[in-house]
């Protein structure tokens, strides 16, 4: 049986993977990234993070199919990560790095992509044509799959959904323009939203479940939510209202079979998912259409990006 | 000499052309549309169109290579008009009506998606691998190209930019949503935003120009710039910011090679472009890189719908 090496690298941790033909990780391993320090000591990491997947395995590296890495930043179709802001990477060859380390076919692309691709063989997303993966995380990740094929545009930095403007001139976004989608619908803009409204509500039980907790945290307005809060509801529906706008404007545009939501907010399950479904459904310009994307949650969660690495040769 | 016949229905004309090898119109027929009224009579007309523009030339349309029609609304991968508001058809066989009339292959796709085909084989996206174009008309139309092909969902009713949000909450659209690009970025936008400012400056330029022309139109407040009104300024920056973060939007969403716009408006050329482009350019996300989308005017006009529609048999 073939297998499959996967390596999915992050600002915390590089996790390898080894896949088989059922798509299913089999061994893993996992080093810290150190991020930021120089590329040659991350890379010996990297390939130090193969070896140990192997060797759980009882296998040799230079017997796996292919190699397939995930790394966050501008991967070019040369294998070159072009940039990568979280570890410091300016055009470093990553893929022929690699490839000539074990002597086995290896594949780089962006992160999302690769995560979006997982999803897409293996996970939410199997079956469809055309998919998008939406990652509610730290910023809003996105992966664009066109007739089974990561889409990342002319210039491999394409599917940028978390920076399209929701709101001309509303908030602050890292990226420099004002009103990203993830300015609103990452964790870190529902924390947002739910700081400003504890502000302005400090008697609420929000407000309280954050004082206990010590933090405000993407959870706070839900806990609060489910303990008949009106804060927790109007931070909830507003985070709702936003992220819905984000998600029909994306169906307006790819109209694809799936669109598959992620991170940790997605454990709010039907909380979250039927609001949310109710009012894409009422925006979408197919409303009065016989077939519209199905918006569901993404089943792999980090596991994901390491299947869809390992798997990038079948594209 | 191989020639192709291009239709390009329209609310108001049928315009039929025919298109050799070198993507150039070497004849042309029009016949009015006259919507609403019942399918078969549009149909009727729709076949004399061809007709008109084959006896123009001296040809059959039995000896041509390939037919192609470009028609409003969704039109599906069965040749079947799902639903065209303008026209007023519903699940009409539109592609095996006209293939059956002449005994010639026939392809049919959305207008929007065919002018846009046009562009990338024959126009100003020539050479692209991947190309957006958008048309800013009365509405804001657009048609996405990637890796040669037109891309339009797994519904065929993809590609709505024009109906993506810019402003939560913001205008009313004929969608149903609010804050929809087209309604700043339309020509029917632009008219608003013109007038909504000449009401709160009835002694402006703006205001003296729509009064002589009787109305105000998409060209009144680009006329008040150029002689001065600060009105016209405020009007036709105003039309830019809200132009730029759609476009920017399409940009980090897509990262096309070309980016194409069309409608009257670009008729005002640099005095809409150069800002236009600097806008786009310190809002996208690729700003830092080396490889940035081209934005530029489509170069075939109205005759982009009908080159695209009869080469749609190049896809």
């Amino acid at each position: 049986m073939a297998y499959y090496i996967g390596i999915d690298i992050g600002g915390t941790n590089i996790a390898c993977g080894i896949v088989d033909d059922n798509y299913e990780i089999v061994a893993r391993s996992k080093v810290k990234t150190n991020a930021p320090r120089p590329y040659a000591e991350i890379l010996e990491d990297i390939k130090q993070s193969v070896r140990l997947a192997c060797e759980e395995l009882g296998v040799k590296p230079s017997d796996a199919a292919s190699i397939g890495i995930g790394c966050p930043g501008t991967c070019n179709s040369d294998g070159v990560v072009e940039y990568s802001n979280n570890l410091g990477f300016v055009n470093v060859p990553l893929r022929s790095d690699i490839e000539s380390e074990f002597g086995v076919s290896t594949y780089l692309d962006n992160d999302a992509n690769a995560a979006a691709f997982g999803e897409y063989l293996a996970g939410a997303a199997k079956g469809a044509k055309n998919a998008v993966a939406i990652t509610l995380g730290t910023g809003v990740g996105a992966g664009i799959i066109i007739d089974g094929k990561i889409y990342s545009g002319s210039n491999c930095a394409g599917g940028e959904i978390g920076h399209t403007v929701l709101v001309v001139d509303g908030r602050d976004c890292t990226c420099g323009r004002k009103g990203c989608f993830e300015t609103y619908s990452s964790a870190t803009g529902l924390i947002r939203t739910t700081r400003e409204a504890i502000e302005l509500n400090p008697d609420s039980i929000a407000a309280k479940i954050a004082e206990e907790d010590g933090r405000v945290s993407a959870r706070t307005a839900y806990n609060a939510l489910k303990q008949g809060c009106p804060v927790g509801k109007q931070v909830t529906d507003e985070f709702v209202k936003y992220l819905a706008a984000g998600i029909a404007n994306t169906i307006n545009i790819f109209q694809p079979d799936i669109l598959c939501i992620g991170g940790g907010v997605c454990n709010e399950g039907d909380t979250l998912l039927v609001p949310l479904r109710k009012a894409v459904s009422e925006q979408v310009y197919t409303k009065n259409s016989a077939k519209n994307t199905e918006i569901v949650v993404c089943s792999l969660g980090n596991d994901a990006g390491i299947i869809g690495a390992a798997l990038l040769c079948k594209q």
